[in-house]
Parts: structure tokens; C-alpha cells; sequence
């Protein structure tokens, strides 16, 4: 079997493929200036993640077919998929930090601030977000399941959107209000924003592809969902808890007034003095504050809260993979699961 | 038959039922802040505008039936359809005001100048453009021409951010440089920027509810697309000719360096000294700049060459119209061009 970095490797050619037919879509006249901008856009948007959404597409397809190795062309489809995915997120990422005001991403400039880019990247989001279709039209217009594709991007992309949507409305500047901050709004703003495109789409691509009706999988869609809030609770946690040096960033959580996993538990197991302190030092950008509200989540003991978390949610989520019917459904969601338990970064 | 404010009221009641379905869509878990978020986004930016390019949906696919009168149904339908391109068109509008640094917007302050919206604009953006595919989920999933609707409302915009894109890097600021205007590329700009979504889109639209081909009205779309240009031609020379109290607004395309058809018009005519009078004072903010332009744009007569250009594209529509096989599709065309035809708004 190929190594990662094979794979890695040959997903990578598949993103130049693809780029070079977008670049020569005939469904718009060229210029010179205009096909290199969105060449130049693409190379700095789009493959300089992990990857792991859409090698993740290849991964749970090859597992569905149980053996039976793919072929080539299927492969590359998986592949293809796998990058529609990784449109999507530039797409999503291009947009939140221009509405987020940020400053870096992936260890370069957010594009926005790039010297002449600057508003245009509100335009190249929308570029970024319109190749999907083009992409799905010209590999899959003649699959049977080509219009289930449609709906199921478009629908991702509106639930991501919505999920942002609540994110932005309850982090809006000047109604700093933590008492609407709860468990239940948390994990809306996670399920809709993070774990239908992150966890889901990949597997509902794989499944689309190996032939399945996608309304006899939503025990699979629930796990999946499961296991992104999962994922988005660790995220929250290493934003205060994990070391810089490996999460590639400094977190700022606190700061931002965000509603975090954390803030929602300390909410939960706070007395009134304690609640105090968050109400006072919460969303405040100045180190002092900070290290108030972190004394506080030190003081509930939210390491040993998010431990036992992280132990439940791994029974749970296990104990369900293993009810459902299918051994070759079972593996790909174990080796999503797998890649994410006790994840340092 | 209905006069034109009745169908401008029914076709206000259709918005109020999509936007009610839209604000119970079971694909999100609504909260109460919102729904009323989404709802009050929607009243602002949707069914501000003149409504033409959704009411042509209508009128377009009643003269398709050629006197057979549609069912209650059908008139929903179509109307829903103008809806979509509505619900477009106000996708494309917040998001360019963002871009453009715009002020004001159909009489009221573009969505993003609201106090509290900001940058959530760009996300309520996106979110305006999920709501297509909801509708058109909704009411065509089980239609047989309802992957060609989706095909098409995926072409169409992918073409309308293309001609965009083209517009906002050959204004880049910094890059002042007329030498790149031609009419080669203001047609280019104006076709995929704005006469797709205008003016094929919703002929298209009514032609794919008639239960036509669009592949075998290739024609149909070229002529619209004509019409789209001359339409585009005639919002260029309002800006500068047309009276602010009629067209609603006091043009700045002067100002703001835009590829407008009277600069190119002007390059193609001037000789070198009147060349340097538009090198020097084009793109420029101060009222005497914008007058000496306009003075060299009289001076080239400019009006005279609207004229003509105007009377010869008139014709060759007209003559192009009348060489169509279907009595119904030119009824469809000859209504498009006699609104549009010496426009004074």
C-alpha cells in the first residue's frame, strides 16, 4: 500500500489537474490578467492545509469497497471530491477572516491582506465557492448521482453558513452578554459550523460514490456529527490548555469573548463569586484578564472535566460505531475516529 | 388581464411565502435570534429593487404557453423562480457594496452601514445565495428539468463573479492605466458581469419550466446577451447624460476610473491631445477633472455617437428577433427589448 506521503503527493497532482482545467473553463473568456489572478489565488488558498477532509474522501471510499481495489479513474473522482471539499474550506476561510479582522492562516497572511488583493478577496471567495459546481459538472455530470452531489454540497454549505451565522450574531461586538452562553449553543454553533462539512461531507461524498442512498445512512450522518463536536470540544480545549508549539497557533479564545466549550463548563460549575470573575474578565483582551479566567478554569478543574469528556465521548462514540450493521461503514468511521482520540495538536 | 400592480402584489405574497419557509428550513436548528437575524437581512435586501428581472420570469414563460393559460402552480412556480434570481441579484448587490466601499443602496444605507451588521454582511452574503438552492429544493426536486435549474443557476453566477472579477483587477487602484480599455473588454466585463443573470437568466428560467432544451436555444442566448450589452451601453451613457432625478442616482463613473463604453468610445475617437486631457484628468475625484472629461466628451459628441449606436443595435436585435422559427420566443424577446429600448431610467 501507498505511503502517506505518497498519497499526499498524488492528491496534490490531482489539485493541479484540476486548476488547469478551471483556468481553461469555457463557460468564461479569458484574459491574461484574469487567468493568472485566480491561478495565483488558488496556489495561496487552497492546498496549503493538512489535507485531511480530502484525503479523507479517498480513505473512506477505498474502506467501502472493502477490498476490491479502486480504479484509476475512480480514484481520481475520489480525489476530486476530496478537493471540492478543500474549495469549500478556502472558500469559508478567505471570508471568516475578513469578517474575523486576522491577520495570518496557515502561517502566511490571510489573503485580504495581501498588497492589492485586499477587497477582491470577498470576490475570490465567491470565485473559490462557484469552481465546486463547475468541478462536479465536469466529472460527474453523467453519474447517476450526480444531482444528489448538488444537494448535498448545497446543503453543507448552507448548514456551515448557518452555524456561522449564530456564531457571529452571539460573539457581536457590544452585547457581551455570557448569559446566553450554554451547552446547547455550543454545540449548535459546532454542529453547523464545523462538523457537517468536516466530518460528514467526506464520508457522504465516499458513500455517494460507492452507490448509496444517503437517507439510509443518517445513524452514520449522527456518529459523524457526534465526532465533530467531539473534534470542535478538543479544539476549544488546546485553544487554552495545549502547547503553541504544537497547535501552530496561540489561542485567543478568551479574548475574543468566544463561546467556548470551556467558558460554557465553567458557567456550569461556578458559584457566584466565581461567576463574578468570568463576568468581569471574560472578552477582555489585556494579559491580566486572561490570566484570571484561566486561574478560574484551573480552579474548576476543567483539565479534569475535559479528561473524563474525552473519556465518555470515545465509549460513546465506539459503543455506536459497533451497532451499526456494516464492518466496512464500522472502518471508516474508526479510522476517523482514530485520528482525532487524544489529539495533542 | 392583470394590470401591473396586482402582479407586482402577488408577486410580493410569493416572497412572503419563501421567506417563511426559508425562516422553518428543517435543515438548521433555528434559534429565535436568528430567524429574526435572517428575516429582517431578507426584508432589507431582497424585494427592494424594481423587481423586473424576477417579473420577466413571469411574463416570459406566459408567452411561452402562447395563450394557454397557466395553472395557479405554475404561476407560483415561475414566480418562485424570479425569486431565486431576486434573491441573487441581492446576493451580488451586498456583497459589491462591500467591495466598492458603497454609501447607499436603493434609496437606504447598504446593508453592511448598518449599525451591528458590518462584516457580518459578507456571511449574510453567502447566506442569501444558500437560500437558491433551497428554494429550488423545495418546489422542483421532483421536476424533470430540475438538475438543469441547478446547472444553470450555478453557470450563470459563476460567469457573473468571473465578468466581476474582471472588473474589480482592471480597476485595481494603483494600476490607473486606460491603455488596457477597448471595447473588447468593456463587451467582455458587461456580458459575463452583467447580462447573464439579467437577461438570460430568467428567460432561461421560463424556458426550462416550458419544458425546453436550453442546449437547442443557443440562439436565444446570444440575442439576450446582445440585449444585455446594449442595456449595459445605455446605464454607461445615463451615468454621465442621463438626468439624476430620473435615474435615481448622480453618476461617478468618471471618478471612479470605471471601463465605462464612453471612456472607450472617447480613446477610440480622440486625437493625441485630447488623449492627454483623459490621461490626465480620468479616475480623478475633483468636480473640475470630472468637467474637463465631460467636456471632451462633448466635444468628440459622444451623444450623437450613443444615437447611432443606439438606433443600430435596435435594428440588428430586431432583425435578429424576426429570423427566430418560434412566434412565442420572439413575443419573449420583443417584450424584453421594447422596455428597454430608448430608456431614459
Amino acid at each position: 500500500m501507498a505511503n502517506t506521503s505518497d498519497l499526499r503527493t498524488s492528491f496534490l497532482k490531482v489539485y493541479e489537474i484540476l486548476k488547469s482545467q478551471l483556468l481553461a473553463d469555457p463557460a468564461f473568456e479569458w484574459t491574461e490578467d484574469s487567468r493568472q489572478w485566480v491561478d495565483r489565488m488558488l496556489d495561496y488558498n487552497v492546498p496549503g492545509g493538512k489535507l485531511n477532509r480530502g484525503l479523507s474522501v479517498i480513505d473512506s471510499y477505498k474502506l467501502l469497497r472493502e477490498g476490491n481495489e479502486p480504479t484509476e479513474d475512480e480514484v481520481f473522482q475520489a480525489s476530486a471530491l476530496g478537493w471540492c471539499i478543500g474549495w469549500l474550506q478556502a472558500y469559508f476561510l478567505v471570508l471568516d477572516d475578513i469578517m474575523d479582522g486576522s491577520h495570518t492562516r496557515r502561517g502566511q497572511p490571510c489573503w485580504f491582506r495581501v498588497p492589492k488583493v485586499g477587497m477582491i478577496a470577498v470576490n475570490d471567495g465567491v470565485l473559490l465557492r462557484n469552481h465546486i459546481p463547475r468541478i462536479l459538472k465536469r466529472h460527474f455530470r453523467e453519474k447517476p448521482y450526480y444531482v444528489d452531489l448538488l444537494d448535498l454540497f448545497n446543503e453543507v454549505e448552507f448548514q456551515t453558513a448557518s452555524g456561522q451565522m449564530i456564531d457571529l450574531i452571539t460573539t457581536l461586538e457590544g452585547e457581551k452578554d455570557l448569559s446566553k452562553y450554554s451547552l446547547s449553543l455550543h454545540r449548535r454553533i459546532v454542529q453547523y459550523k464545523t462538523a457537517y462539512y468536516s466530518f460528514y461531507l467526506p464520508v457522504a461524498c465516499a458513500l455517494l460514490m460507492a452507490g448509496e442512498n444517503l437517507d439510509n445512512h443518517v445513524d452514520v450522518k449522527n456518529i459523524l456529527i457526534d465526532m465533530g463536536i467531539y473534534f470542535q470540544v478538543q479544539d476549544d480545549y488546546l485553544d487554552c490548555f495545549g502547547e503553541p508549539e504544537k497547535i501552530g497557533k496561540i489561542g485567543t479564545d478568551i479574548e475574543d469573548f468566544k463561546c467556548s466549550w470551556l467558558v460554557v463548563k465553567a458557567l456550569e460549575r461556578c458559584n457566584e463569586e466565581q461567576k463574578k470573575i468570568l463576568l468581569e474578565h471574560y472578552g477582555k483582551a489585556d494579559p491580566d484578564d486572561v490570566a484570571k479566567v484561566k486561574a478560574l478554569y484551573n480552579n474548576l478543574d476543567l483539565q479534569g472535566v475535559f479528561e473524563e469528556y474525552e473519556r465518555k465521548s470515545y465509549e460513546k462514540l465506539t459503543s455506536s460505531i459497533e451497532a451499526h450493521p456494516s464492518k466496512a461503514v464500522q472502518a471508516v468511521l474508526k479510522s476517523f475516529l482514530a485520528k482525532i482520540y487524544k489529539r495533542q495538536k
